[in-house]
């Protein structure tokens, strides 16, 4: 028998819903992941279903993140917003308090931030919004680490104010040679088998590779894979490559 | 040369601004009181205005408050909504929590909660809606106390739960023989001079009584008076009621 | 052969996303009503979504009404809010010249106004919000007919300024013997069988009546008959009143 | 005696306020503008606040134009957000008919349409967003003409689908030799002098001049002349532009 060497952490959207609104099934996606990442508020979650959510992610083990965004119900936080870095640096602080409240009502706390959306697109490379963002962070709690992509402008700037920063990557998507991912308007830029995005995930996890759409294998730093939880088959893909990875003794685990 | 022997509070709200908007002259006020209610977001109170706030709160050594409302921008709170208990529950919480970051970031922290507005009204009376905003802020800590009405049916249900209240009165409203508040609505409710108002509050932390209406005299239990920061003559009256006071040797503190 | 001798109209509330969010199957709904009672962007609605929905409406030949609600989109519109006058009035004429103009870009317009969720309630009693909601209706346009409750205060009010009013009743809904509906708090209030349902919505067309829950017969004023479209059955159930009303040669018709 | 041989018209931004929040001094403003630009609700102006200021527009004989702008209370609609065609499309549709309907109970219309804020900017070169406003307007009525820059993207558009554009300059704002604005952020790009902006905007109107930063004389195509309503001294720079006109012979007219 071998023992688990690896570990990894699982991370999905849980809890996107607003008022009577609801996206997704929580209930089948937090059983199937390590890392929860909340709305807060801004682009979805009321705060009785952040409450609700909190509760089962307590109940399933699962760490809770923040998921801060632009003030955008309208857009789902997927539309760029043009925000100051003042307003930014006090919605993300206020963002993360309003989630950290909830989160100790229901018995457990805030473990880590991850800009949700057109956010996370920006701060890949908007120097502004991402010191916004890593400025917010640190004086919330210098010890919340920052779930994103490694290389991005927020991790660079993570680094200079010794933010944790712990790197993700999508089993699910196409990746470029250069270690990119492809856009969403290209075709196959999402993967939808269960099984070839449950190998991907063990190949990532045992191997740090990656096949990218020419063939080539492209190295990647994996500490957290995200799973979409928004998509109707979400939780089979969920459950696929939870279990492959079990099978494949890979631990799951919470990075925190 | 006398001795301070009496101590009392002076709150006002402050901070109602959203965005570009602004009420009041929150400058101006932040030095004439001794506990800011700040808004949190729900009937007022954008982030970066409210971390404006809690900075200027903290240079002036005024205590914050989290004035929990109703979410409801374009009625300023001012309107009863029919919100369940789950709702209420988790919104106090989330409002509290927002602002105990905010607070925190500008080198402070939340001190007490009073309900704003048609809240404040609600709570007087209503049972569940009372029983939902002290269950939230005992949830989110058994320390904080709660500012407003007593007699109320939100004092009732603090006590129940253990939590501390403060009493708050009015130094500018008309009271009945029964101690009651005169409805806005009736001529004569609120009052304008800010020596007339000034002398009330010294008779109120003084005698413990203020002269109702008819002429009679009723009692008053005086741990805060609340002096309101909207009207544009706020800033005066609220420097005449400071300097009256310290002429009478009141000691102006923060309640907790 | 007969030939139909009645004729009824069919609403149903269509168009209840927002942004991301979607509820109900508007597609398989709106080829089964005649009447959509669409969302102004103050419970639901926003207005790229109800663009589409009004073409969908504009296509399959039903007719558009305007649901008005409170501002609400935490609370879908079914929380009471206490509303002025003033701030109601001028609310639902902003709501039904927002779906005005949105519906006119389809190609098609709005033929009714239906309050929504505790609007609906609220103006069934509630002597200034039912004022505020007819004197709005009568602004915009005197020729627009009110579809809702029979024996109203709505109703009362909308025949006082000369405003039609249109009866609609619930065929999945228990009424009492004095014809009011069964509080969707008391079990048995809402019927799921698509049969039953179907066969009370022809008796309540052909014979006037319907079957109370303590099994006496009664009268009821049919004009229009509400079917719910936010049910995951509820297209299942529009189907079979669609289609049993058309066995019994019941013709189906918009209202106006 | 002599005749009026030039026409111009006036705008300014009216009805900016929202719930109990204000901004600028509506009353005295309208009387010295001939064409009011309202917010629709997006950026800024609830129902019942609209409703006040058209009726207000109404009685004064100023014309009303709708001030359409991102969905963005929090940014007053001054940050630019990557919006969908779609959406942005629907958007200014449903804020039009809005409008419209809250000025028709006032027994008064929408004349023009005016971007606000970021979206004035955006449209200025934005292909896609220019599009989705052009298209807009003319889906809800091709008779509409737009208020904005000449040599914008959106005129250059508005042209191509037939809808008639009218120029605005600024008469307080500082221009470059070759007629572009200065920018807000560098020093003198706003004047103050009510006789200097009063003196400018004659020479605008009879001379099609303006002078530059460098002392250079710039042609600038004049139907309209946009004074800013929400400094404290706006009231009396419009007074002055308004006096100085009117001194000159210059007839003040809706330019439609």
């Amino acid at each position: 028998m071998g023992e688990a060497k690896f570990t990894v952490d699982l991370n999905a959207d849980i809890g996107e819903g607003f008022g009577i609104w609801r996206i997704g099934d929580d209930e089948a996606m937090i059983g199937m992941i390590t890392s929860a990442n909340l709305a807060c508020g801004f682009h979805a979650g009321d705060p009785a279903g952040l409450l609700e959510v909190c509760r089962m992610a307590a109940e399933a083990g699962a760490h809770i993140g923040a998921q801060v965004s632009y003030r955008d119900l309208h857009g789902f936080g997927r539309r760029f917003i043009d925000v100051t870095f003042e307003d930014l640096f006090a919605d993300v602080i206020y963002q993360i308090g309003a989630l950290q409240a909830v989160a100790e009502v229901a018995g457990t706390r805030v473990s880590y931030v991850k800009p949700h959306g057109a956010l996370y697109n920006s701060v890949a490379t908007h120097p502004v919004q991402a010191r916004a963002v890593t400025a917010a962070v640190h004086a919330v709690n210098p010890e919340l680490p920052l779930l994103g992509q490694p290389g991005s402008e927020l991790f660079r700037q993570a680094s200079m104010v010794g933010l944790r920063t712990v790197a993700e990557v999508f089993a699910d998507r196409a990746y470029h040679p250069d270690g990119t991912l492809v856009s969403r308007r290209e075709a196959g830029a999402v993967l939808h088998d269960p099984a070839a995005i449950a190998e991907r995930a063990v190949r990532m996890v045992k191997d740090g590779v990656v096949a990218a759409v020419d063939g080539s294998v492209v190295p990647v730093h994996v500490q957290s894979i995200c799973v979409h939880g928004d998509s109707p088959g979400a939780p089979h893909i969920a459950a696929a490559v939870w279990e492959q990875l079990r099978q494949h003794d890979i631990d799951l685990q919470p990075f925190t």
